[in-house]
């Protein structure tokens, strides 16, 4: 199984999966266009919080970081004059100072990644979309914003005119994207923001082209619910886009390379719109806030019939 | 005035000195051959003592790092696989960090160290010796080991056959250490290591030239006391090396660029050997436990006549 997921929402769907599969039946590749350079460090945030997860040691109140982290390296570095607008705990520096360190030496992002998941117990592959650089920049009335400048600096209150994946035509996937696209006979686009996380992962390139000719069943999770993201800006920035702001507009973003589109009870009236794009709706109960919820949703998954009635 | 220290106990004098001259009268250079890359970050250890200490900041009880300071940062690096024998504590790590982003930037130590300075509240001038690279390594029964592998990781324990300060020759002094040179009417060796700390500062191309050629007082504090290091491992060292394992021993190394050579009590039946080498000796009490010891200490140096008698 191969499943594309961006941060928190992702890494949800990302752990119910690795309950149900052993390791050597999924792989995860996870955005890397919300990278940033911070202090000189590289911080793959979408990597870290699918790596946390799946290591249990995520902090389960904000999804992202190290629980029980503290921030005494990032208290000095402001007290050092550094612009520390980007949360970094102490614990979690050090992925980012080892990291930084191996790809200086020439080690590339998925070896370093597969270094750090083993360090933490990590069995299941976690795999960047790409070992070259691609930054998902939101256009908006103040200009352009790299992501992390957008979503956590800004808070995504900039109004979005448009997004772009600089560097994703000229991105290879990475080799272990490019083994799974090739072996696994199951895809799931989980359920991330479809434009600044899921995005930039089909931007790579070549990456939506292979996913049209998977040899497989593709299943999508929605991240919608009811007209509401599960989190972050994704609703905000589909309206601001002009795009329908529902599961319904999620889906048209995953014309093409989706057979089954899962969706909430509460948004089951959208489904014959959704059915005409060309996949499969299945009403299910998506809202994922329990390990249970993970488990019973991966499980829900991996059920479904491998060909689309 | 300009001092020239090492580590722990030239920040000792380095303080005394800072509480009786105002910030303009006192430049303190500092060592950087010990200074070693650690996770890709560069870390300055005199540099840093000097300045925690100046800032009221230093770890009391070790001389070194930072009071209070917590090392969550590097128990995950452990994790993760990194060989951390050199201890970082998280706040100490901030400055580790924001040096190497700057210096990655093209700024010099020495604007490095100005800013760090500043950030931290230090009006007196700390300045490194050099801004190019320069490397203390110690050739043992073991192999040739940079500084901090034999200091801290080895514990000094092999026996050293030789010392070499690679770089030396080809690095200038830096820019603050020449106008500190031609301004300077005092120059104050620390108590500091004479080969491991100001070994190297004063073979930095020219330096022992332009201090024998010095316009003003030049005084030395042995950091020897009745043939025990007050700190580290000098007295081992210079035995090794073949030297006197005493402040005569030092002073033989400050020969023509030393106007006094300052000694301990316990040390005064050598005076009269010491003063053989060409400079005066004036027999203090200079064991530094106390912040007065270390201001009394500094204000009997300020008190010396200028001119030797």
């Amino acid at each position: 199984m191969l499943a594309l997921a961006g941060g928190v929402g992702g890494a949800k769907l990302a752990l119910g999966l690795a309950r149900v599969l052993p390791a050597d039946r999924l792989t995860v590749v996870v955005n890397t266009g919300d990278d940033e350079v911070f202090h000189g460090l590289h911080v793959s945030p979408d990597l870290d919080t699918v790596m946390y997860t799946l290591a249990g040691l995520a902090n389960p109140e904000t999804g992202w970081g190290l629980a029980g982290d503290t921030f005494n390296s990032l208290a000095m570095l402001r007290q050092l004059g550094s612009d520390a607008w980007f949360n970094l705990g102490d614990r979690d520096l050090a992925t980012h100072i080892r990291r930084t360190q191996l790809l200086n030496q020439g080690v590339t992002l998925s070896q370093v990644t597969a270094s750090l998941s083993r360090a933490l117990g990590v069995d299941h592959g976690i795999i960047p979309m790409s070992d070259d650089p691609v930054r998902t920049v939101v256009a908006t009335n103040e200009g352009d914003l790299p992501m992390q400048e957008y979503f956590v600096k800004r808070q995504a209150e900039p109004v979005a005119t448009g997004i772009s994946y600089c560097g994703a035509q000229s991105a290879e996937p990475s080799p272990g994207f490019v083994d799974a696209i090739n072996q696994a006979n199951r895809l799931v686009l989980c359920p991330s923001n479809p434009s600044l996380s899921l995005g930039p992962i089909l931007a790579v390139n070549g990456v939506r082209r292979h996913l049209e000719t998977f040899n497989g069943l593709r299943v999508a999770v929605s991240p919608i619910v009811a007209g509401a993201a599960l989190r972050g800006p994704a609703v905000k920035i589909m309206a601001e886009l002009g795009e329908d702001p529902s599961c319904l507009g999620v889906a048209r973003q995953y014309a093409g390379i989706c057979d089954y589109f899962l969706i909430d009870h509460q948004d089951a009236s959208l489904a014959p719109a959704i059915e005409d794009l060309g996949m499969a709706v299945v009403v299910a109960s998506i809202i994922m806030s329990t390990e249970y919820d993970k488990v019973a949703l991966a499980q829900e998954i991996l059920d479904l019939p491998g060909v689309v009635a």
